[in-house]
């Protein structure tokens, strides 16, 4: 298989004068794209879920900042540097900034362009598309360099088992955990992939078999509760999932689910893998017991695609991540490679100097 | 709370010369009845899921064969002994043991029937009907019986999970897992209802919180793959299941999600709880490695309520139950009593006398 074929999927295109974004709410069943023509409509589709995925959503804010800029130009071509226009972009930005206030890589990637901005002269304008397209290289290479570095570390012949959705639909491209899963059936390391559905949203049964399939991998969904049988089989050698957090002593805050695949994987000697850019890593949290976990909406587990299937008056309880305990992790794989047994020495060893810098 | 109140919920009623059967394919949202007016209609009945659950399922059977009886002197008042009547009454019979051939309470209801009609004379007919109230009221008192000597195991103030369905809806009433819950609370010894929703079905979902919502029983919905983290937080002091079948070794067949339960529940020293008649207990299998796991349709794993969210050419795996293994099960609780820390000795004590009697 082509390794640069294996990605077939693109959430975002950017169309030099628009932002064409594939609707993720419809899929798989509907590949509609939301175009959106200015920054307000980058903001909209942000807010309303058209793109999701932390790295993803930096992106399209990046280029909602670009649209904004245009726009500006044809308003008021004298805007002759980049602090200038900094200051009149500054309504578009905030509107960005608070489209999905949670998502880290957003305020991320908004800061980047207006630093971009900053100090530069007449050319200020194909400076700042330079840095939107910086920004998608980079989450591109990273995500490749990840996929590469963690397909090193499977025995060929592996099933894996993953959960959620974190491909191309998540990201600039080829995805982080699912990017190591494209590289590890590229390389025939890889015989065997599984992808829990991921209750309540259903991102493993809705988007990942799914974004799997246009590369012509074949995935084989299961139950989320069905994985420890799986793992009973001899099925799976390597879970392998994605990270919303990660602590300095390498606690993993990812999807309601990671910590019981962890638990389930280490129990039956399967490893386990976690996949993120190095951007994830956040040395100043301590361990996952100072993470506060979010509690989504209990009407997420109430029904499915707008039918409900529970009684009127039930209570749920429905956080939307966990925390894999840095002990049961084998693996952290990031853009700068590998972390393996994480604890807090050695990801101090690995993270600590360079993030000080 | 008055214990014998907290059962309101009867799935199946005998009204004297009909069947009505609660259809569960339609709750929690239509509380609709399917009358059966004759053996064929309650064969259908149990092959279309209007009734579910393996006690359930022998209960509407038995009151399927006394329908056929009923029959059977109208047609020809001049049957005047059982044997006759077992000759003549055995197509009803055969069509009622097809309807669901892998339920195993199926076919020892049926058997139990025909034991009822042998050798008997004039008064076959009511012989039969008290043989169908027996098996009802045993079944029944089996439940009360477990819930006792269950909830005896719960320390006050604890928190419970419990998976899919094993409740009146499932049996002659009071239930199985759901009947420890049901005296557990009335005890006063339970302070927490936690309730898998139980993909694919989603029987805790559509079922379990529904009916305990019926005995006003608070319960909380939670994701299949939210366990661990619930238990993490200290929520949680008992995981208590059903079973398919208990093998000699103490392993427990169960719907899909156990093991992992069983698995995660250790992990953080979490007590597991298996709740089932005696019936369910198979002395003739050795372990779990016996037993054959049936598959199911992936296309439950396709779609909710008839609307598909996974692509179409989606391979799915979708194994109807795990075995959780003796080692991680604390309690195994028959209408007999109960079997502490299950392995092949134990249970060979307690069972085997019995049973070979």
């Amino acid at each position: 298989m082509d390794f640069d074929a294996c990605d077939h999927v693109r959430p975002i295109r950017w169309m030099g004068d628009r932002l064409e974004l594939l609707d993720q709410r419809k899929l798989p069943f509907e590949t509609d794209h939301v175009v959106c023509a200015d920054a307000d409509a980058v903001a909209e589709a942000i807010a309303e879920l058209v793109v999701r995925g932390a790295p993803a959503i930096g992106i399209a804010a990046a280029w909602g900042v670009v649209l904004a800029a245009q726009a500006l130009t044809r308003a008021d071509p004298s805007v002759d540097s980049g602090d200038a226009a900094l200051a009149r972009l500054q309504p578009a930005i905030a509107e960005l900034r608070k489209a999905r206030p949670t998502a880290v890589n957003l305020a991320w990637a908004l800061d980047r362009m207006c630093g971009a901005l900053r100090a530069t002269g007449v050319d200020w304008l194909p400076r700042l598309a330079s840095q939107a397209e910086q920004i998608v290289a980079e989450d591109l290479a990273g995500n490749r360099a990840m996929g590469l570095a963690g397909a090193q570390l499977i025995e060929p012949g592996s099933g894996v088992l993953t959960h959620c959705n974190t491909g191309s639909l998540a990201t600039a491209g080829f995805g982080t955990a699912l990017g190591v899963v494209r590289a590890g059936v590229a390389q025939g390391r890889i015989a065997r992939v599984f992808a829990g559905e991921t209750r309540p949203w259903l991102q493993g049964a809705r988007l990942t078999v799914w974004e799997l399939q246009q590369d012509g991998i074949d995935a084989t969904l299961i139950a989320d509760s069905a994985a420890a049988h799986l793992m009973a089989g001899g099925q799976v050698q390597w879970v392998i999932v994605g990270a919303d957090r990660i602590c300095a002593n390498g606690d993993v805050a990812n999807k309601i689910g990671t910590h019981q695949l962890a638990i389930v994987a280490r129990h039956f000697g399967v490893k386990f893998m976690v996949v993120a850019p190095s951007s994830t890593v956040d040395m100043a949290t301590a361990s996952g017991a100072d993470i506060v976990i979010e509690q989504r909406n209990p009407a997420e587990l109430f029904g499915v695609a707008g039918k409900r299937h529970v009684a009127h008056g039930v209570r749920a309880w429905n956080p939307v991540f966990d925390v894999a305990l840095a002990p049961l992790i084998d693996a952290i794989v990031t853009e700068r490679g590998v972390v393996a047994q994480p604890d807090a020495s050695r990801m101090a060893a690995f993270f600590a100097p360079k993030t000080s810098a």
